[in-house]
């Protein structure tokens, strides 16, 4: 963290008394509107982080939001982030977004940009690094400064703030019943999105419907991309593999691709349930069976709550909202046995 | 525009003589660090734009790199940001993203976040609507500030500044033939993302190339997706249409779409070249044909471009790079007629 210029030291800067600096940071109507500008200027470019400011600035509405998503290339954060975008522009806020590139390093940049930019809110989703090492320490600063936190997607316990997820346990659990219920018997549980929060609800769900059929789970997390059909393909060979829950859209996508490269029919040989409802789930032949996440819809709730929490529309307590996702039925499963003739 | 201050009422607001807010402003040695300081400030804060100032202010550095992107969902845009993002960080600059949402009213505010954040210098593809509305106003108070701004696939010749663009007339004329050699008799043009520079340029290669041919050029512009399959279906049956250069990714993919629902075989019936290599095009089945725009390293290019701007390691005379892009083919094309057997 940087150090803290106390009062007595914006008092030197400026070249005021302690109690100008005070009484002007308290918007004290003794002190001249010109003369308060200056002071809160000069304590926010100092890194000057009391109560008093965090009050004196909450007049001070820039009426933009700040947005940090872990990288841009997925659907997903695509989604997310035109529903932040257009929801935001309804409601007359702009948007700044700053990319963490799943390091801690950035996402802490990040935090700072925003900061200093004075926005009035940020929505993010966390980083991988920052969820694998559990590293929270560059929130601090946001947090002295007061500045209203919405996490959604990747979250923390650790941060206490606004948060959004959907249900991931619930419905991992039951998209692997669903394969078994189609006549899968050997589902697996496919992943590149290793160390995320998101992915550990999902395993969770996978393995307690393995569980709850007496099968042994088996995951699989692929790293790199380079080696995907590789090692996809020893995998399912070994283990007979004929369903997939996989964690995100391209790995879900690219499991197919490989299979079908490789003769198996799809749904007939394999079935795939994936996550995400994005173009390229959407247009593959055959379209994948996946989770909708409500991608925009998470966006947009986000704004909705970072608005409230700016403007104290809402309880204190800090709010979980959980979105209720679904299966999407396309043509890379099969129905259920029980509704087959 | 917003009025401008000027050096008597900022003397005004700082409680101090015209002379010494001069002097500030022009890093005079009279002047005290602490002074000159707080005078840059309210003179930033209050929209005055002179010479001086941005002189003033050359020494301040940020280190930050702004980003205005036209739309989130496009792979295009999505992998060019990936690659500006990339190149900063490795030369230890941050960027900030706004979306314009191709509006030239959310254009003008993320100029406007953008100036008052103080970055170094701008990145971005102009709004739809700024281009089709030919409004550059908002930029003049980026120009006053004299911050560098790069312009990337969409330009304006109006905007004095650094481009990169990709030699679209030629590679589209390109494409056309070689759906011509490959045994194509009716080529249409189809867009999606009509009223842009790029898609102008497109249009005039393509039809140079029918042109060339002696056919009738046939343009198709699909404004709604909603309507897309309906439009397309028209056209492919009244003209028999057995060859598509499409100028962008998502037109190309759903057009094989609407082709391979209505019993089309690809590329025997119908062959299809896009735009963007994305995941999009390398998924689908048939794989697209398309154009490599090299979006990553047009990203990176114009990291380059601007810090070099931005550090005047470049000739003042602004630069145009236009990258060549090529055609990547792969399975919605036939090979050449000259080269089957």
């Amino acid at each position: 963290m940087e150090r803290k210029t106390t009062l007595k030291e914006l008092a030197k800067i400026l070249n005021v008394s302690i109690s100008t600096v005070s009484k002007a940071l308290n918007d004290s109507s003794e002190i001249n509107p010109d003369t308060k500008a200056r002071v809160k200027e000069v304590a926010l470019a100092n890194n000057y982080v009391p109560n008093e400011l965090a009050q004196s600035l909450k007049g001070k509405k820039t009426k933009t939001l700040g947005v940090i998503i872990p990288e841009v290339l997925s659907q997903f954060f695509a989604k997310s982030l035109h529903g932040i975008e257009t929801m935001a522009s309804s409601l007359g806020y702009k948007i700044i977004i700053c990319i963490s590139n799943e390091s801690v390093q950035k996402e802490t940049e990040s935090l700072n940009i925003l900061v200093n930019t004075n926005v009035d809110g940020i929505i993010m989703s966390l980083a991988r690094e920052t969820q694998a090492t559990e590293s929270y320490d560059h929130f601090k600063k946001v947090f002295d400064y007061g500045i209203p936190i919405v996490l959604f997607d990747r979250v923390s316990d650790t941060l206490v703030c606004d948060k959004i997820t959907v249900n991931d346990r619930e419905i991992t659990h039951k998209a692997a019943m669903e394969l078994h219920n189609s006549g899968c018997k050997n589902i697996i549980y496919l992943s590149t999105i290793y160390d995320t929060s998101v992915d550990k609800q999902r395993q969770i769900g996978y393995t307690s419907a393995m569980k709850e059929l007496r099968s042994k789970p088996e995951i699989l997390h692929i790293k790199d991309y380079t080696y995907f059909e590789e090692n996809l393909l020893k995998v399912l060979k070994k283990s007979n593999v004929d369903g997939i829950v996989a964690a995100d859209e391209l790995s879900a996508i690219s499991a197919m691709k490989t299979a079908l490269n490789h003769g198996y029919r799809i749904p007939e040989d394999l079935s795939v349930i994936g996550f995400t409802n994005g173009v390229l789930g959407e247009n593959f032949i055959p379209s994948l069976t996946t989770v909708e996440q409500y991608a925009e819809e998470q966006g947009r709730t986000a704004v909705e709550l970072i608005i409230g929490r700016i403007q104290k529309t809402i309880a204190a307590e800090p709010v979980h909202r959980i979105i209720k996702t679904s299966i999407l039925h396309r043509n890379s499963t099969r129905q259920s046995l029980a509704l087959q003739k």
